[in-house]
């Protein structure tokens, strides 16, 4: 929130969200007006038609779409606006797409206090900022108090494709290897932590980032990604397991070699879950071919979102599924899971 | 819903939505799956990328997002699906777009009933075949019950803009005509009637279509629309105001030419509201040059979504704002309202 000036609403005037903002009146007029368009106007916003117009010089365009109803709504190392930002570049940076505009929809819940808007909004401003990215257009809507729950946040990316070849699992080959971009398992972790019932304290924070520019350069550098994906409901174990699921092929992790930190692994330990299927916001895996991965993790070490960058493991012609070799050098399965061990976590 | 198979997931297992349905696990999966996938693929789904990729022309986009959380969920003429495809498709014609693909993110309740989600997923996915537009893409979030209303839908479309000029209320000029695609304010009467408060029975339906196909017939005919809008929340009135302010312009709206279905008009007297505060969802209004009115009119009488246009006024180098004249020859002022007389119309 920083270099944001305070509310531009008046609160004593609305302290709260009430259903008139999401009226269709005065009222909702101002809050886009004084509120949204104070924090995302880039030219386009203003002058009221409900779809932004872009010049796009043709070629391959990615789109992509999430919901956001993380809670606690503020979390060490971002809250949902920054995360909405970030979770939405990250799809189309795993797809080999630079960000070029984005979309918001916001579910209000009656009550909302007013100023705590402003900060999800001034933070997704300053993390759009961030990203290079802006945001083009926008929907208000409230709902009753008790019907909703203060802020869902839903987030569409417009990327231009700028890989020169896709980026699919399909193109995975057993032999390929898998890096990760840094440690994983740390935003489940510190959300967990943050919802207080753990009741304990930790300096861990949300690894919440966005990872383009260590993802496009990657392919700017030449390294023939085959996929990428980000790890985030269900970590990294059930995006290996996407993968796998994608590509029809395995994949055998050398569980050593899967940076986490100390902090995620004993908040893990004490709330009895795997790191491994913990969710990341800042994270990406890239398989690329075999003899690429020394270059392919030097270009992605000279970035900061993915310094920490690491191999983990090899595709593998097996059956699709996704096998651990232990620091005892045995091996277990890491299957999907069926449900999710933390709800609400992105 | 017809067309459409009953639902594709067994619901003795899962009768009703649960958190695990958004956990990013294995019943996640299946719901994406043999739910979604069944409903909207077209081949940019499956296979796994949290993004679709779209090959486009180069030119000009329209993006346009809206987060649609209308209640109650199913009512006469359409449900929550239906309209969140119409509203969108709705919202690029009238920056003179046609649509090119949809995405769709939920937040859905824990306790809804599954076979409740298909019924809305087969609503979309017809509406969208109809118009002609592909869903590419999507996200599911699931929240504890009491923390949302079964289901909200947030839509995003993106259009390819067909129209040689921009469409945009700065290009409004004092004498243009002001047309309107037929009657207004049913939607937000049928919903009105569909929450049973009001106790009365009424076989008006909610006016819920797309305008596409009229409105890119008129830039197609190579009349010169200045602006576009459909009016929806807040009806007639409000939009015509957004214009006026836009456009830095005034509207005289003659109140005898604007098409008012009966039924409408009588239970907006009923509820003790104004049918032109009341929301459209499948109507627009042109405003056009005054010497092309007649053959606007004709084409857009040609389409059955526009059979009943009518010219309702002028636009005038008056103050902003919106002045109605009386079937008794006075006129009065049609403010923006400050909230507005329904929450959640759409």
């Amino acid at each position: 929130m920083s270099g944001f000036p305070s509310c531009p609403l008046p609160l004593e005037e609305y302290p709260t969200i009430t259903m008139a903002h999401g009226g269709g009146g005065a009222i909702m007029r101002r809050l886009i007006e004084r509120m949204f368009f104070a924090a995302f106007d880039r030219g386009e916003l203003a002058g009221g038609p409900d779809a932004a117009v872009l010049a796009l010089a043709g070629g391959e365009l990615a789109l992509t779409t999430d919901a956001f109803v993380v809670s606690p709504r503020f979390f060490p190392g971002g809250d949902i606006g920054s995360l909405s930002v970030h979770g939405t570049v990250n799809d189309l940076a795993m797809v080999g797409a630079e960000p070029i505009a984005l979309a918001v929809a916001f579910v209000l819940e009656e009550g909302l206090p007013t100023q705590e808007l402003w900060s999800i909004v001034s933070s997704m401003a300053a993390a759009a900022e961030e990203c290079g990215v802006r945001i083009v257009t926008g929907d208000t809507k409230v709902v009753e108090r008790g019907h909703g729950d203060g802020v869902f946040v839903a987030t569409t990316g417009v990327g231009r494709v700028v890989s020169r070849w896709p980026v699919h699992p399909e193109r995975i080959r057993p032999g390929d290897v898998v890096l990760v971009s840094g440690d994983v398992g740390r935003h489940g972790m510190a959300v967990l932590v943050a919802r207080g019932n753990l009741g304990i304290a930790s300096d861990l924070e949300s690894d919440s980032a966005a990872v383009h520019p260590a993802a496009l350069a990657l392919l700017r550098e030449g390294i023939e990604v085959r996929a990428m994906r980000d790890p985030t409901r269900g970590g990294l174990a059930s995006a290996l397991n996407e993968l796998a699921a994608a590509a029809r092929v395995g994949f055998e992790i050398r569980e050593t070699d899967v940076p986490v930190d100390p902090r995620t692994a004993a908040i893990a330990e004490l709330a009895g879950l795997d790191p491994l299927y913990s969710a990341c916001e800042g994270r990406f895996l890239a398989v690329v071919p075999q003899e690429q991965s020394e270059r392919a993790l030097a270009v992605l070490r000279q970035h900061p979102v993915s310094a920490g960058a690491a191999l983990i493991g090899t595709a593998t012609a097996d059956a699709p599924r996704v096998v651990v070799r232990t620091a005892f050098g045995t091996r277990r399965l890491l299957p999907l899971l069926s449900g999710e061990q933390l709800p609400r976590i992105c």
